[in-house]
């Protein structure tokens, strides 16, 4: 969920967030697309905007009515040489990709009172043990086709440092956006040191995205307001968690998790929980409020719902909603319009209907990170051979775990 | 999930199923739709396919582009008068929202190989105690206007029986599709006594759909079968469950469950239910095999690729999914590349990620049915008096379990 | 849990049921002795009578204490050819291990008002197909040794048949339970035509035990004092169900569950299930109620606590328990102080503590019962070639299911 | 469960520990004689040990045979005025129950290779924020009567260390066990600092006991260690944790978990579990391994079958347990014959048979410790008007958290 933003909107941005607005982010694109047939799981290559405009700009037609005030670009998240591997057969550029992308927001966004943000991601390269000039001339790249200004997903600060150093050349505001969660980084530094090191290499938002759920981001990214604030420095914050919960992941978020990615279902939020998450994060402070992987448009709808006071409107798609349930007093049974209250969806404690699953899993255990020789990116899939060495060293984990 | 037919197309299906073809139903457009922002839950009324067109239409390509062989259109599932008192302002009438819906399923179902079907449902008026007669009118005038075919979501057979016997008047095939399970409709009439006394009434197809989850509705339809069969008759069978797991549930379906309609998330079925389901239902010898209440596109997309070698073909949108996660094996974490086979997702057990919820709920005790005062339609909303008599009766309902 | 008496207390036990009285029986010595560590899980052999009278003893005193009406004296369960290849070195014989056993009851007994009962179970050479003189023989020679008027754990109505017809021959009034649930027995004989069945044959009082949470066992009873009332006979009702709750056993019981023997204790019952199992047993008209494996001595005193207003007493070991927690009011905390109330600990949904286990198990889908060849007895333990054969007919069954 | 150690005994473990020997403890006798029906929850008195001696005997030979080296006298757990106002008839005083307890406990550990403990808990007095002085003269008390040496269940680092104050004037030595997890005491004092005072105060072994589960206290203990190692001290470890699962509880502990005390048993750890723990205990370095509330003997049969490679023996009771479950070889039933094996036990994930209760509770959230005027001591039972202050209390609690 890429909060990059162009020149003019980031300062947009940065004003209404100066000016105490609240500015709602969207949800991630690749897994609600996935979901509806035009991204693959795996590759997770966005050349849908190319090829299936109308159920890209359809989607973000459905976020802008559920309140988002920002209309993600749905840009590459990689290089260019990691589409030429991911089996895309129409011979798109990551250029021709992202340049639609952008069209397609900007047209949505124009529909309604939305800024325009794309994004950068962290890339293989880095995990490659790619140089650090090596590394920063593909963000460099990014920056020169699509004008991005924001990073986000990024798993070592190091690596975000780097993007920030880049994007900041341009003269433009940066926003910056971990993918972390309360213990840091996968080398342990913690979120309020990656705050300040994102701060003090330039970035004005920072805040976290993706890989754990709403009340874990929001944890982390206080820790991350308090280490700024702690270091005398300044900054606005953001927040786009997962629509799912993850109280069983370890510092490497869903996709340790043997969920990941095809058997999430039971871990979506429900409306209700996002409530609960957005008045979490509002009150701890953070403006930017958004979503990521797992959300669908009735998520942001929740968030723009429990905010609707302190901004002073409904969305547009809450003409089809009743606030905590109150259309049900039209339903025709008399025992489904006593859940029309608030009270009654507040305190629910949902069932899964799955009694023979678990509540919780155990993740992967493997901690592996930047350099370990199995992460070094390769265009092929993986061989049999290569399949049998992970299975194996997933088996020597557990064991001694 | 209006399993209705327009004449040619109902002969089509008929000599589909009779070729032994298999027919993929698409899933239902009322709980997608709310979702993206165009339903209200409560009323549930189609007016999106006037006000939203681009929105209907999408969701109706999506799962077109996922397998289905049936476009639905999405039509009005009641009387004018219940149209009348859902609070919506535009003044639309049936017929203007159910010939928009029509035109709709027929432009997708002409981008595909796909039939157009409507459908009609239940009434208020027979819950209403009104006479046979006035029940019919109803039917009679759903059929003058679009011309449908088939009906769905009937809890009293009775009730069905009479929509049969209008909509045979027309001379045309009829499907008929109830919402019940093993046990029977409302009054206690069992799958199989139901099953014959609509194909003596004149359908061709029967089956059910909604109100249970697929596992349940199969078992429903295998019953209809096994009572077609003993009393020396013929027919072809259908099902479209829900999207959700539901074995605590008692007869009368996940309404009466706790979390409808808001908090269903957990009970949502993986890719890889569907696929059991798909083979189950075909083992079953059901033909028509779809969905209703909670189905995305990728489940339906399931059920194609389950079943791809019976018919011959993968559906359009598994170019952008790998068969039983297989794509997984270009994930950049090796840990994740050792989840691309299908004895990972088949046996996967997938936690909820909430472990302060239970496994089951327990349903509402009621038990009424047709002609319990409570049941009365009414155009105005629930009033605080009758909210508190409703909570009482509950309470009772609940000491008495 | 034999419930098997000598002849003076049987017709003591029939005049105080046929008077209205409740009578309370004790728990399962089986498994409560294991766990003290005195009896041997697999043989399952009673020789603690004469190696530990104390534990024995103790175990007596303790549940006549918590309000038993019945010491059921701890004898051996089967043939004495079984005694033999169950590993005890004191070549001790079946009878002097019960007549120890029934001289500790009658020691207990004469400390408070209780009745003695002995115990007859199904035997080995059944489940071999040894003919019915042989398996009459076994019978005979029980009665011989202990005078015993009762039979408990008979998985085949046939068998049990059987055993009433030799126990009959005494002159003696009989019991008889059979270890089934509301599908009935081994070969799908309904609890109705079993209980018919049993008393026809000369049963007195008929029943079941063991196998089944308390809910299930008396809702067997109640289907059986349906059978016999329709029938137009006579008969006293008993129930000794398990201290576990196994909603997700088959109809062989929770020797099926993958948690038997040694995995059980999440399924162990509070003692607010035990008030309820209680009230719905003495609703269902059942006179004797007592319990089974997994019963401790608080158990069976909730048991009396909840009908202790129809008994007009309360047991003993109540002078060390607070009505419904009514002694936590004397607890340090106050939030502790706070739940010294009924509708405190009537409502409690306690949580398990495991969130990565699940609420439901998979019971062995086996099916085989008398006549099989792989439940023909034999001395040796297990070889590993048997081992193997089994485990692959569990994977056999588990791909079928 | 009171690790307290009269001269010549404690002598006897220091010189044990130090010769790298493994001490197993015994389980809590409160726990477990409550549900045997001679200890009244809420008041937690121990008359028994005259009222119901032998009751009291039996528990020691078991916990005896299943291979404790402790027998820890049943003894009295607070200052008298406390025993005065829990409702007992007979009149006893505290020093007539306790030394009833340690002739019972010095009777068995005749029978075997046994020490004998009696234990110093936490005073109420302390709570209600008595002096130092007024607290010490409690210990005082204590000591002269049963001249015991030792202290558990302190919740409060400081109250500890006055009585190992006390407790050393003696001159001999002094084992100290908190009631606290990893979060440390009440007054958040880590475990690391908890234990060196608890040394430098004079304590030659320290650890924790009750409150948590075995693995969370074996996390505690090991705090401890690394505590005082990098303290440059020396001591031994000691670790008698719960039988319950409690991943749920905050610093209180399984008090202010809502199932306690009376709803406890889905928690309840099985015999696999406790080898786990006993592995995990050895491998921290923590010699002296029992167990507390919730424990029966078969658990700490459990500990030292686990355990009996690095003993050199077995214990007793396992002549009736076959190792990891190896006597199911004489099952009768061939599919339990195949649970006869390490690898079956040590994977299996029970069920709790309780699919419409949670996996964990949502503990208290008082916090409230020392000098909380709610904590008061009073000799009356909670009168309605305090009642309804707590429940209001708890009701804030939980709106604000």
């Amino acid at each position: 969920v890429p909060p990059v933003f162009k020149y003019k909107q980031l300062l947009g941005i940065l004003e209404r967030l100066n000016a105490g607005e609240i500015v709602i982010g969207d949800g991630g694109f690749v897994f609600a697309l996935e979901k509806r047939g035009y991204v693959k799981a795996g590759p997770w290559t966005p050349e849908a905007t190319v090829t299936h405009p109308e159920a890209v700009r359809q989607l973000h037609r459905e976020f802008l009515r559920a309140g988002a005030n920002v209309m993600q670009a749905f840009t590459f998240y990689a290089s260019d040489d990691k589409l030429e591997n991911r089996g895309q057969t129409l011979k798109l550029t990551g250029a021709q990709i992202n340049e639609a992308a952008c069209d397609l927001a900007r047209e949505v966004a124009n529909e309604g009172d939305a800024l325009v943000a794309g994004g950068v991601c962290q890339t293989p390269s880095y995990l490659s043990c790619k140089s650090e000039p090596e590394v920063k001339a593909i963000f460099k790249k990014q920056l020169d086709v699509v004008l991005f200004m924001c990073l986000q997903y990024f798993e070592h600060v190091e690596e975000a440092e780097w993007a920030v150093q880049v994007l900041k050349t341009s003269g433009k505001p940066v926003a910056a956006s971990l993918c972390i969660g309360p213990e840091g980084d996968m080398h342990g530094v913690s979120p309020a040191e990656c705050a300040v090191r994102l701060v003090k290499a330039g970035a004005q938002i920072v805040g976290v995205n993706c890989h754990f759920d709403p009340m874990t981001c929001v944890k982390a990214v206080k820790m991350m307001k308090e280490g700024v604030e702690k270091a005398g420095l300044k900054a606005q914050y953001m927040v786009q968690p997962l629509a799912y919960h993850t109280p069983d992941c370890n510092c490497q978020g869903f996709i340790d998790l043997p969920e990941f990615p095809f058997a999430l279902e039971p871990r979506i939020l429900t409306r209700w929980d996002m409530h609960q998450y957005a008045r979490e994060a509002y009150n701890a402070g953070i403006r930017y409020i958004g979503g990521c992987c797992g959300y669908e448009p009735y998520h942001i709808r929740a968030v723009a719902e429990e905010l609707a006071k302190e901004r002073g409107f409904l969305p547009a798609a809450s003409e089809k909603h009743g606030l905590w349930g109150s259309a049900l007093e039209m339903h025709t049974k008399p025992w489904v319009r006593a859940r029309a209250r608030r009270d009654y969806w507040e305190n629910i404690r949902p069932a899964s209907g799955r009694p023979q699953c678990p509540s919780l899993s155990t993740p992967e255990g493997w901690g592996v990170t930047k350099g370990h020789s199995e992460l070094v990116q390769h265009k092929e899939a993986t061989s049999a051979q290569e399949m049998n060495r992970v299975l194996e060293m997933q088996k020597k984990a557990k064991s001694s775990a």
